[in-house]
């Protein structure tokens, strides 16, 4: 799944935003503040959730959320149809479900993945009953991470990755070691070295976590030839593999990678995700996993929310039957394209010299590198002062370095609201650089002289960054 | 909220099960086994879960479930709005929103809350800014767990208690502690042993678990005269209250009760649910709690599930808003009332000598009580036979006892099958008399010269008996 968020902070969206802001605050007197569980240490807000309430006022070009844009939904259709589900199918539809999903959607998920593969042979194997229907994926991941983690365990992933899958990882008390990428994904020889290091140390990873498809937030795919390699080198050292693919549909020119689960389906959880092909506000993502876990999953649901909705499955379901969802996938690629492009264009025309960023070919991101001594975090208020907002690479690494990056979303605005944003970055990083020249390195950025922006570390995952 | 869950099992009621199956046969063969964290140890299905497979036969009359009947939901005017909710709001609707739960909706449950207290300043005091939006009840309670409960500490439940809270409970491997209840609810005088007996022990329990209206399973209410002592045991050795409130608006007579957390809102976690007034199918619960725990129930909820799905919390708005859910409330009172007495006058006229039951004035559930040596775990299989169903009391206690004790819904079939039901569950138990008094009793039951039923204790939760 990898859900993201709000380039407008749904909280302040919705007019809310109190109780995010007394997160950030800590828990300064909190009388219950002896009685929590050890796993909430350290478990506080981000202080860029502030930020963010003052990143969501509409003058602000938001380049940081990794909210779906759903224009191109057909929605007076879709009333007719899910009109049609309430008053015909209501007291299903209404009603506890499985814990597992939906059966007709496990079917019709088949679908979906069989047009991502080429063929349902294609997709590693598929039989509805091993689909588990989650509340979104990051409920899948939660479970996953549930299942498998004791405080201390370690868990692999990318560098960086997925904000919301840290905060999960986190929760658990996970260590996370990360493992390198470049442009071509995740690199197997940085694999085999952290699983040879494990070895060494007689510890073994319980998992590798990776989003080899459209990576969030880097943007690039893992090279068709780097796919045989991972999976064999985690078959080999004995670590499971959670492959996280909810932007795989999202190729611009179409074009699809061979799934890590096809290549060795017991040793591969493969998670799904309906937030970016259709509507992320019904939370309905899936995992495709081999029996034991699945059967565990099914019982971490039960105790997790009982059963996911069903009416929201059967909204889907309702969907995907009723209509052409190919084409709108279709479109939604051609929708992104276009956005990337305003945004690469834009990067290349006004950012100052010194700054790199991928070049995707599909998905939601652009992960762009600054110059040695500008601090992406500390950077930040200064950015929405100038109203652009953007997600610190701190928040994707879980020792909280990064600090050098920046994730930047073509996703949410308009081609030339993106283009205003880059250009107002741009004019940000410009002073920036103006600084450090004048003042010199301090330290190990130009920020030294200003207030701290807090401390870096693991933090909890926020809707505005994921 | 304490979810409820299918007369007919869901799973197989949409024709899937399989993976249930599989999960009742334990994790043989599982080559991930050596993976797992120590927070699944002993987490199987229970193999009552196989058994309702069969009794999801529409044959079988169940009273084992916990699903609210819908048949009185306006499904017409429903269709209406959730459409236009889908065609004018849609793009709202159906994106992330906020994780503490839609403002709007925030808003609504005031009112819902003030229409059981007689007011809104009769709720403990109410600022939307204190709910936060779940995925059903029971994803509240799961994250409470999560934040306080470490490996060992102690959670204090009624004896019985909700099997959705005992299930979450065992998943963060807390100790349960059992407290007696009576007709008129948990037991003060029970409740100070408890807690002395823990102060001697050098220990605190996390939290007290109750559900004080019309209970699950037991259908007894906290007698007004008890609440403000529980309140204050529990304010005076430093234990939370989790109060868990499902059915708080379904007493027959419309008598409401006073809740534990308008005694005390910094000590109380109130837990509320749209399942039992509306709509189970949406999973939209809510938790009212302290602002220190507020915010890391936000936060853990980032982790669970991003956020809760915006689509039903705004249909669950929208309901509110465009329909008089004040008079469906009674008119669901009446509903239950008409089927509870339906089962009292046929407990009365078919159970045998021997047996007693509670007599609830509002909820879902009868707690009955056979001979001593009937098992009702072990009668299970016969009943379901002889095409009834229950859910038996060792469901209901965390060390699995509970044996002489079922469970009985009334909320599901209409009140002739209910009837039909009791009939042949009387059959079934004349039948372990018969054996009885012919056999005599065999170590702890009668059931000693029959397979064992399996291992009791603490089993995964399900839909099935929750």
């Amino acid at each position: 799944m990898t859900p993201s968020s709000p380039a407008p902070r749904p909280d302040a969206l919705h007019g809310a935003g109190a109780a995010a802001a007394g997160a950030a605050a800590g828990t300064t007197g909190d009388p219950h503040l002896d009685r929590y569980a050890a796993r909430t240490t350290g478990m506080t807000a981000s202080e860029i959730r502030a930020l963010f309430a003052v990143a969501s006022r509409p003058e602000v070009v938001s380049l940081a959320g990794g909210m779906p844009n759903l224009a191109a939904l057909p929605l007076d259709s879709l009333a007719v149809e899910v009109g049609d589900l309430v008053a015909t199918e209501g007291q299903g539809a209404l009603q506890y479900g499985s814990a597992q999903g939906v059966p007709v959607l496990r079917e019709q998920i088949g679908e979906v993945m069989a047009f991502e593969a080429g063929s349902l042979a294609a997709t590693g194997g598929f039989a509805p009953d091993d689909v588990v229907v989650t509340v979104g994926s990051q409920s899948a991941l939660d479970m996953l991470t549930r299942l498998f983690v004791d405080p201390g365990d370690v868990v692999l992933a990318e560098s960086p990755s997925y904000v919301g899958a840290l905060g999960s990882f986190a929760a658990y008390q996970a260590e996370v070691r990360h493992v390198a990428m470049d442009d071509d994904g995740l690199v197997p020889a940085a694999l085999e070295e952290a699983l040879e290091r494990l070895a060494r140390e007689g510890r073994r990873a319980k998992f590798l976590y990776t989003v080899p498809n459209f990576h969030n937030p880097v943007g690039v795919s893992l090279a068709p030839g780097r796919r045989a390699q991972v999976v064999e080198l985690c078959r080999r050292y004995g670590v499971l593999i959670v492959e996280d693919n909810p932007y795989g549909l999202l190729g611009f020119d179409g074009q699809t990678y061979e799934s890590l689960r096809s290549l060795d389906p017991e040793n591969v959880v493969y998670l799904g995700s309906f937030s970016k092909i259709f509507a992320s506000g019904l939370r309905v993502g899936w995992a495709l996993a081999p029996h034991g876990i699945r059967d565990k999953l099914v019982l971490a649901a039960e105790s997790a929310t009982l059963c996911p909705p069903a009416f929201t499955q059967l909204v889907v379901s309702r969907y995907l039957a009723t209509h052409d969802w190919r084409s709108l996938v279709k479109s939604f690629r051609e929708m992104y394209r276009e956005r990337c492009e305003a945004m690469l264009g834009a990067l290349e025309t006004h950012l100052p010299e010194g700054c790199s960023w991928t070049r995707p070919r599909g998905g939601f991101f652009v992960w762009a590198t600054v110059p040695e001594g500008v601090d992406t975090r500390a950077m930040l208020p200064r950015a929405i002062s100038a109203r652009v907002a953007y997600a610190s690479g701190t928040g994707f690494h879980a020792d909280g370095s990064g600090a050098r990056h920046m994730r930047l979303s073509f996703c949410y605005p308009p081609p030339e609201r993106i283009v205003e944003g880059v250009r107002r970055l741009a004019g940000v990083l410009d002073g920036e650089l103006e600084v450090l020249r004048t003042f010199g390195l301090s330290g190990s950025g130009a920020t030294g002289a200003r207030p701290s922006s807090g401390t870096p570390g693991p933090q909890a995952p926020s809707v505005d960054t994921a």
